[in-house]
């Protein structure tokens, strides 16, 4: 029996990984992923085997990085980002059920709230949530609610997933949301392929983040009644100055 | 004049850190930040100045990195777990103001949401808060009202700061105000010690949580409506399983 290991690489790139992550990667034996992040690791390890899914085949691809554990390899399972937030680690555990092998270990890796709020300045110095706008998983009634409560909870709030081709419009109608509660010139800002080739980020209001021409390669950050924009940062105090 | 990288050195060991964070630490002069966490890091890059503050000193210790930047130096200023969560960045953007020197650099880091999710299982693969339960530099009335927001909307909960010597029941506080809304019996789990010597883990429940003893070495976890314990470990479902 191998074990498994469940890597988050954080945004892409070799500099924001982890030590443990590289370690990890370069340790096993197969590489298993959806494509796209499989191909962000291969060249620097270049003597494994790999096997990846096409994007939404979440539970084949646990399955199969399980299966391979079982064969007696060790695994790795890579995931963008954080290998637990929206990852694969929860649905690795739930297969696996109840039975003690294979081993799952969890390699923890930066998340876009940080890598993300690093781009933008410091968006998260005080309590956040985090949100996915993705309903293909969780009903949008719910995705509403979580909205509203954090804004009316003077929560910053980082807003994974904010659009796709499917979904064009699903950050404007979080906006709306947020609204109801928030003005128009709460400043926020949109983080997009961080730590990958074409990185950008922007600094806007919650009224142009509405009318912004989100993909699926951003993430939104909205700010919380303290937040300013600080020499074209996107800054949130926690208070200290006033200590 | 020099430049300011703002560095998340994560948890406390190196294998947790980025590789970012450690080349910005080897190549920076001087090496600001709160006495225990420079400790941390003083051995692996013996070659430096180090400048350190005690607990509460945030403010000089960021006037003391932006004059030692000024002053010419290289600087980094370390920061446990992410630089911009809870962390300095903020402050640093603030007390530089409108000035576009010296240059700020955010490292980030992973923040204990991350690393104590990973020791836990996956309780945050699903929306989730972060709230501190300090109240040193926030009203308790407004950490009440985002816990209350955060139970009703069925966000997951990620607290921070859950105790100290001079606030040792405030983790019991916030259990009694989630548990207005949320059973006693909701699985949650603490994490402590995280990277470091003695690092530990415990799942429990809501009720148990709320009786124990946490410290400042603690980050607990609430799960939400779906969170349950898995082999040992706690994990929130995303819902793949049902796709």
């Amino acid at each position: 029996m191998g074990k498994l290991t469940v890597v988050g690489i954080g945004p892409g790139d070799y500099e924001n990984m982890t030590v443990r992550a590289d370690r990890a990667l370069g340790a096993c034996q197969v590489i298993v992923g959806y494509h796209v992040y499989v191909n962000l690791v291969k060249e620097r390890y270049p003597d494994k085997e790999f096997l990846t899914t096409p994007m939404t085949k979440e539970a084949d691809r646990c399955r199969m990085a399980l299966d391979a554990a079982r064969s007696g390899k060790d695994v790795a399972m890579v995931c963008s980002g954080d290998s637990g937030i929206y990852g694969m680690a929860g649905l690795l555990y739930e297969l696996r059920g109840e039975a003690a092998e294979p081993e799952i270990q969890v390699v923890p890796g930066l998340t876009a709230a940080c890598s993300g709020a690093a781009l933008l300045g410091a968006p998260l110095t005080h309590d956040f949530a985090v949100v996915s706008l993705s309903d293909r998983l969780t009903p949008w009634e719910k995705i509403e609610a979580r909205l509203a409560a954090a804004a009316v909870a003077d929560l910053s709030v980082v807003l994974y997933n904010p659009a796709s081709r499917g979904r064009p419009d699903y950050l404007q109608r979080a906006c709306d949301i947020l609204l109801r509660t928030l003005p128009a010139d709460r400043p926020c800002g949109v983080a997009r392929n961080i730590g990958r080739e074409g990185e950008s980020w922007t600094v806007m209001s919650l009224g142009q983040l509405r009318d912004f021409a989100a993909d699926m390669f951003c993430t939104a950050f909205v700010g919380n009644s303290q937040t300013r924009i600080i020499g074209g940062k996107l800054v949130t105090p926690r208070g200290y100055r006033d200590v």
